[in-house]
């Protein structure tokens, strides 16, 4: 029986300070449950921070190779040097919590297998949907089942700026610039929104949730810049909400996984999920659908998952088990090309406004097979000449849709394909 | 390394058969994941039923004495033999996995003390929520929260009728014998509609979340056959739905837990919460709001939880390990008697059609310190010459508000005080 438990912090911005503060403030709750105390020895941070100075380091080494250090805490981001630092300490023998969701997404499998051979735990609840319990369930509540769906509301940053955009008729600037002022949004968004983040957040649900290894390169990748007032305007007249979603479906052993704006059903709950808040739908043979719903960043939250590994590996060291492998091992499974996709479409287009547009849009998609299951014509602007259609279709194949889209735009009446969108219901 | 891990079922009924087709179909998942292959050996069911007859038994005896047997799974249902029949499993050194919320409510820290005491594993994901990880989360994945605030919608029943009798106008036989066509209610439907069965599931969820023992008979408990269709025009035209919640708060090392209908914001997820399903709001000191949300019973869902402790239990015999205690040491924390309940409150009442009632009524109100929020009164119903006035009040004491209801029933021109219904915001 040990007589306390060394962590290591890596990083002492936003999280990082976070998992300071809740490490000092819940030291006799985590004792409790750990069953000895949980001691941080020592942090690595470059800046000058208030913290008692015996503390902090700027020099890696220290925590690499201080032998009472049983737990490293990464918390840095980025991939580098974050993904080396993981690799060391997981060489050297110690367990390691990351809420690195780059790291993981991109490093997952090679760093897992080196854990697993150096008998150390690798946690990473905190990459994904910030104090969500979600991979645990994945990796122990719901392991009877096979999951088929996965969809996630896992950007705060989009959701809250598709919220203002759908609430308040807001464009895209404004509603990012509000973001922005609240915190919600960096300086250079582009991560956010364009789906990046949710990207490696989606390829980190998927492996664990599939037991396979899924790529972030593997996930297809679109944000929100695109979208415009008129599309909210055109979702809520046809019953849906736009979200940017991150899907991950699973069928005969292939898998899908991709992140772009999608048209939903309005009465779906999903579709009630607003603000900065994170909602991961799941779907199993046996368990059926469930929701999983809360805040998917921020220090405290993020601190929340954190220490709760912290004490899971701090309650195998204490016992002296060895810590179990919480993975199923992954199964080598492929990854379906967005071109093979199959589902419904919204298209909005400006067109000239002229006798016989329609006719010629309608026989591009008739001669692609996409059938069209309805269409929106709204009167002409007088000062450009111009109309505005939108189209919805039955189920066609994306590469299909992606020709006709190519051939619309070489017609000389089509003054813009403003967007296409894809209807998940 | 065992070869093989037995499984004696402990009844056969409809989540009995879910069970033993699940065990039967993910045989090779199951063995995956636990590392061998996990063999249900006994079936106890006392009715003639087409299983391989060499599985059935009708005495107990046949399960708690095989000594292949190392997991008894428990889905007779009610209180007894099932808790007798438990107790002999652990104290036979059988770890116990059960779905039945009644024994784990009643007799939940008892049973675990023998388990504890016998080093085997008690599990009862089932029996709150079905499929949905609840029990796991708020056991690891949370553990470094201080719960404050559990919401439940927890029975299916109550709350398929509920949302026929807002969304439909149905009146609250209408929609109960709906939910029996349709197999969400029972022949006999006391234990959902009075709230029982879902007093039970709160009872287990406080005691975990709160790391405490609260008892089934220190919850307070209302049903919902007293509502009717003017409560649901009413709420709506306040902004409120009307939910079964199950409700356990912790301040200060007192425990309030409640199950009783409620006025909900309409713009709660929760209160968009419809049909059978569950959704279980929970609030930590770090995570902040969480909402987990799935079906809550059925054949399928209910062993998605159990086969997952199954598979959890399994894994540690597989590996020679001792089955770690999930649980943090129980504290007693006293649980806080309804009359000291403070909150808003909802009433409708029907009175004679005559001056100066309202005036009556309200000067009873205010002798409590029972502050108005608002009123409505609506014209009068000319056949009986009595009118309806609804009431909402600010946050007041349950034990004055009870006071003021008795009086209010006494005064002469009250014809009928029809419905007190507490607000959640």
């Amino acid at each position: 029986m040990k007589k306390s438990i060394g962590v290591g912090l890596m990083g002492l911005g936003t999280v990082g300070g976070g998992v300071f503060k809740a490490l000092s403030e819940k030291d006799r709750v985590v004792a409790e449950a750990v069953g000895c105390p949980v001691v941080l020895r020592k942090i690595l941070e470059q800046r000058s921070v208030a913290v008692e100075q015996r503390l902090l380091t700027k020099d890696v080494r220290d925590i690499l190779t201080d032998p009472e250090i049983d737990i490293v805490v990464e918390v840095l981001g980025g991939e580098h040097p974050a993904v080396d630092y993981i690799k060391e300490a997981l060489m050297s023998g110690k367990h390691v919590v990351t809420a690195n969701k780059e790291v993981i997404a991109k490093h997952g499998a090679e760093l897992q297998a080196i854990a697993k051979d150096k008998g150390v735990a690798l946690q990473f609840e905190a990459s994904v949907g910030g104090g969500i319990p979600l991979l645990l369930p994945l990796q122990h509540g719901l392991l009877a089942n096979e999951i088929s769906t996965i969809y996630a509301i896992i950007n705060g940053t989009t959701n809250y700026i598709l919220t203002r955009m759908s609430q308040e008729r807001m464009g895209f600037d404004a509603a990012l610039k509000k973001a922005q002022e609240l915190g919600y949004a960096e300086a250079d968004p582009t991560n956010d929104v364009e789906g990046r983040d949710a990207t490696y957040k989606l390829a980190i649900l998927a492996s664990v949730g599939f037991h396979t290894t899924v790529r972030p390169e593997q996930v297809y990748c679109e944000g929100i810049s695109r979208l415009a007032e008129p599309d909210f305007r055109y979702a809520k007249e046809l019953g849906y909400e736009i979200k940017l979603l991150a899907i991950a479906k699973q069928a005969g052993g292939v898998v899908e996984a991709r992140v772009h704006p999608v048209f939903i059903p309005e009465d779906f709950l999903l579709a009630k999920v607003s603000g900065v808040y994170n909602a991961i739908q799941v779907e199993g043979d046996l368990v059926g659908k469930l929701i999983f719903y809360g805040r998917g960043a921020g220090a405290q939250p993020t601190s929340s998952a954190i220490i709760s590994d912290v004490i899971a590996i701090g309650q195998s060291i204490a016992s002296g088990k060895k810590v179990p492998s919480v993975m199923r091992r992954a199964q080598p499974k492929p990854v379906r090309p967005i071109l093979e996709l199959e589902t419904r479409y919204y298209l909005r287009m400006t067109v000239a406004d002229q006798p016989g547009v329609l006719a010629q849009i309608a026989k591009i998609l008739g001669d692609r097979s996409i059938s069209i299951a309805s269409v929106i014509q709204k009167e002409a602007d007088m000062a450009t000449q111009t109309a505005t259609i939108v189209i919805m279709t039955h189920p066609a194949r994306e590469e299909f849709m992606q020709r006709a889209l190519a051939e619309m735009k070489r017609l000389p009446a089509v003054t813009e394909v403003c967007n296409l969108i894809r209807v998940e219901e």
